[in-house]
């Protein structure tokens, strides 16, 4: 059933028996299913997220320092809250180690999370260690919202463009660079190693989205179009992707020439912003960011979470959503 | 330097640059090393925890019912809000599994987390599934405060006496008797299993020791006497136990002839609360609380975290400090 069927059914698992509601679920605004759950605080609303880094998986220690895995834990649940446009505040870490681990490795681990977590103004607040055979970093990252109603993935509809900051397909390549040991010049290497181990959360961006009106996002983890059918499938609508308005970064061209369009429409971890607006406020948003945005599509009417890719000229290509899943059942 | 030692380090790593402190480390109340996180919200105090499963170091997948390990999984999270006198609210559930599982098990894991969610008001709102070779279970929860100030383990001090809520030692015979195989009458054999597999956490009994001017305690998961070693480390204190004092259980009695004493003084996961306070305030909890209350020592000047424990004849018995470390290293 995959990754994704499974957090659906789970989701009517917890939710059958909430009638009558509790009053913890009757503050819920968003569930699961989106990148952060929201509830009414009372103040304003909070935000949390949860997402591990697993061993194997996720990592492979052989080309991962422990201060960039520390960084990419506490990124990618920035991440989550950058794509509901929220402030993150507080993280707690649940660590599971090989017990004969070094401490001094562990040290670096939350030195790189402390790093990234100074940087955006987050306050490291708990966790707990547990004895396991293999690294698993598992973080929960607590946020807030300046507003009333976060970005969500429902909140699109037909005649809103698509569009996405920075560029995609940079943690794939690196991840590919690192796995094959390719030699590229120091500059693109340190680029797309970047993208994969150490990336940048686009935490201020997502809370100027939600500024300037923009009501739909997500970022990019699973790949850009699988992506784009979550939000499609959440909002009930269809999406045309023009391939050829994906920006493809130079450094891509260069050195993976044949496969950048693949790595751009599908590679994962980009930890970009997807959102789609009218052009009104898309414009607004270019005005305001200092990163690339690029509008590469628009919402139909359609079959919820249908993708259709095409190109300049007009072409309907085969797409197969490539996307990545974590977790592959059945 | 083991899972305590670890613990601090990390602490001083991630509060090393805390300086000019950011907006969210200036609500900061409980950082690590108490029970839960705690930091000032808009209207009331809130309250994080977060704390894993993993399989073969946990929980033996060999005679664990996937319904048992989700309601383990949020038990152990409600008990360290319950060691803070706190409500509990919001939950969310990170997994980590092989990816030929059968579908049908994560079910029954969600609705035994539902299950106990349901019971203690406690919305599950988020979390993601990644794959893996063995099943973690990362369980974080968020809670709130009614009062200032949350139950702590820094804030007990000479002269107060030590109780406990309930027996202690159950999950750790329980432990012992699944792993063994051993067969003891239906009852016992229900009980004890039930104590390890399916404990349940003292929420409602937290929240009133808070109310009755209790100001230290904490949940008992590494056993007795390590978890009252923390207290008093945190309060910068010593106690004395007398093990005379300390209650066991009858079917302990019964079936553990040998080891009961033991078992209640270090098994760990308990999930029973140990506090300290005025003999006043104690009596007081006794009144209100429905639970068994026992007063098992008192705290006393000396070196921080020092624990010495004591017969009804006054001996002084040569007690080493067996609470489990879920974590070892170097």
């Amino acid at each position: 059933m995959g990754e994704f069927g499974l957090i659906e059914l789970l989701a009517k698992v917890v939710g059958a028996k909430k009638e009558p509601k509790s009053a913890a679920w009757k503050q819920v605004l968003v569930g699961i299913g989106d990148d952060t759950a929201a509830w009414q605080g009372d103040g304003c609303v909070q935000l949390a997220t949860t997402d591990s880094l697993v061993q194997d998986t996720h990592f492979d220690l052989k080309y991962t320092r422990w201060e960039d895995l520390g960084w990419k834990a506490i990124a990618v649940n920035l991440s989550d809250i950058a794509a509901m446009g929220g402030v993150p505040k507080y993280a707690m870490v649940s660590l599971a180690l090989p017990g004969e681990m070094d401490a001094d490795y562990v040290v670096c681990l939350y030195q790189g999370m402390g790093e990234i977590a100074n940087k955006f103004d987050v306050a490291i607040v708990g966790g707990n260690i547990a004895s396991a055979d293999k690294v698993n970093i598992t973080v929960s990252l607590i946020g807030s919202l300046e507003g009333k109603t976060p970005l969500l993935r429902s909140a699109t509809c037909p005649g809103d463009l698509v569009a996405i900051t920075g560029y995609t397909g940079m943690a794939a390549a690196g991840l590919r660079m690192l796995k094959r040991k390719l030699k590229l010049d120091p500059k693109s290497s340190e680029l797309l190693s970047a993208a994969h181990l150490k990336p940048m959360p686009r935490v201020k961006e997502g809370q100027t989205l939600l500024k300037l009106g923009v009501k739909a996002a997500i970022d990019i983890s699973d790949g850009l179009i699988a992506d784009l059918a979550h939000v499609c499938k959440a909002s009930k609508v269809s999406a045309t992707i023009n391939k050829d308005l994906v920006p493809v970064h130079p450094v891509l061209k260069t050195h993976f020439p044949g496969d950048c369009e693949q790595m751009a429409l599908a590679g994962g971890e980009d930890y970009e912003l997807l959102f789609t607006a009218s052009n009104r406020v898309i414009a607004k948003v270019k005005q305001s960011l200092s990163c690339p945005v690029a509008v590469i599509g628009e919402v139909t009417k359609g079959t919820p979470g249908e993708m259709k890719v095409v190109d300049d000229a007009g072409r309907i290509l085969d797409w197969q959503n490539k996307g990545w899943e974590h977790f592959k059942s059945g």
